[in-house]
């Protein structure tokens, strides 16, 4: 799994417990998954279809860093499957693992757009060589 | 199902699609979640513990309103787990629904704190007598 | 009056006092308006045109719920005016009250455009209808 | 009356009609009444305590400056009234006035607390001075 | 130097330790200069082309108010070369210079458009004139 | 250089011309700067203290995915100089470069605190082992 976008949380991400807001957590993990989607299918109209559940395992509080790590686990004929995982950068501790986020590329008209990528593996070696 | 909290769709809340970006409705949603569960179970520190599987079945653009509604399904000792609807105001589309979120009530020290609510219906005459 | 949108007050909406930020809360009373507005005369174009005086009644601190309330009051010939209270969701204190917000359908050149409504009471019945 | 703060009008300041969000406007104005006041009476803890009615006569679009004029009109023992022009940086036409903001400045205990402030001329001069 | 635009510091604009996040004042700073520069070559297209080094010499805390100054200090054809100081409105320290930001204003297809603006002195005396 | 954080172009981060806000680039930089210098001193009260020159040598559109590289290139005392690159995703196209941001430990009380790195090429190892 690559660990690209790392998040410092700062005071407006808190609920007012002081810990991180959960929906802050999942604006950020939402955003990744696009970006990272676009990048794979090369669609700039990619869309979240699908997340399934999702456990709280831990929780963050102001000035930790944190980062959201995902991997392509399945591609179909317009969509990708994902897995995500968001830890603590310094503790490893895991906050949440998302086992499938389901993104979709659109067409212009917002209809699936097959997106011809069959490979993982392809992915993966592209992905390694344009992040070091 | 109470539709409380609406939202009206401005261009901060748009992907770069120009349709409403999911991570800003999943944000909404677990605050909508906290703020209910707080009200119900009488407890401040109301934290997000477990969302099942969120199917995006359609999307909001630019200007739409939507609301989100929710319902409380089954008290535990310290959790609430809520049923969740959030659809467009004008036309009634369902955009998305979450069939279970597991809210958790926690004292000083973030440890679950029970609620003693066992009475679903009481509830529901209590938040029907606040609301209206 | 329908109190329908709540807010959970964040550390993001507080004023450096650490109470919530005066302005904040305009933000949000402005948007409900506009949305009850929409719904009301049915033109996504409905902007805020007056605002009778504001009295800041009593704050509220984080972790606070609070519930908006808006009413319509007078349906002109493309306007609509409407009463808004804000106020604790716990407390039942009341934080801010308007008398009159005058809102305004314009049509597509900016110009004020005839909704047709005349019956408030249509209105509320249709309201009524619509959110339980 | 001494217009400093200045607004350029992003995407983010916009409703969905594609003009300027009068929310974003009102709680523009809400910060600089407090800073304004802060730094006249010299408390910290300054807050709104009412507006008078508010005319939206023009609005703005995107790209569009805008400057906040504010001018101290009446001094209480704990409070100070203050008249509020807004308008745009190029055509100098004016999008909004309040004849009245009541501004107070609390105590640590969150009551008012006296300013000694008597004299308008002193605080113009002072802030003459400092401006330029 | 003209002291325009002034900030309150809010939660929001704090970093996890307490203090001004460094960020925020770049961000207040870059869009200052692009309204200043938009007023002074009257071209709505003005984008920041260069920074000069930028030294942080204090910082801020929750609550403080700042001001932003800038100042044209030589006009070349299509662009405008400014000088920048913030400084604490009441202590008058000063938290950050920067004696180079070159804006630039392009045409409708983002090319550097000439703005026939020479004389700095006359510049001075039209802001001179139009803020006070 | 490392390439991890990775931010997706909404409409909320543009200018009124409809490129990317160069203050909100800035800002995302000087966030990554100070998340990855609390990971590398592990001191989690890193402020940025000084920015070299920044030329911004082009922009991004909305949609565009950007990342930003950042590497130690020198360890004083209680500081840790950084280089930075912003560049396009796809593209490979180079935003922004900033040759040194000058990153200052703190303790408890605001003032430098020795870090005791003295070795990048360790540091660089841990980083490596870290992030895959």
């Amino acid at each position: 799994m690559n660990f690209h976008t790392r998040k410092w949380i700062k005071p407006e991400d808190l609920n007012p417990n002081g810990t991180l807001f959960g929906g802050r957590l999942l604006e950020w993990i939402d955003e990744e998954a696009a970006l990272y989607t676009i990048i794979q299918i090369e669609n700039p109209r990619s869309v979240t279809k699908y997340m399934s559940e999702i456990d709280f395992r831990a929780s963050a509080k102001k000035g930790d860093i944190i980062e959201i790590g995902l991997e392509a686990t399945k591609f179909g004929t317009a969509s990708v499957t994902l897995k995500c995982e968001v830890r603590n950068k310094m503790t490893r501790e895991t906050i949440i693992t998302i086992e499938r986020i389901v993104m979709v590329g659109l067409d212009e008209e917002g209809k699936p757009q097959p997106h011809g990528k069959t490979e993982i593996e392809y992915v993966k070696n592209r992905l390694g060589a344009s992040t070091e």
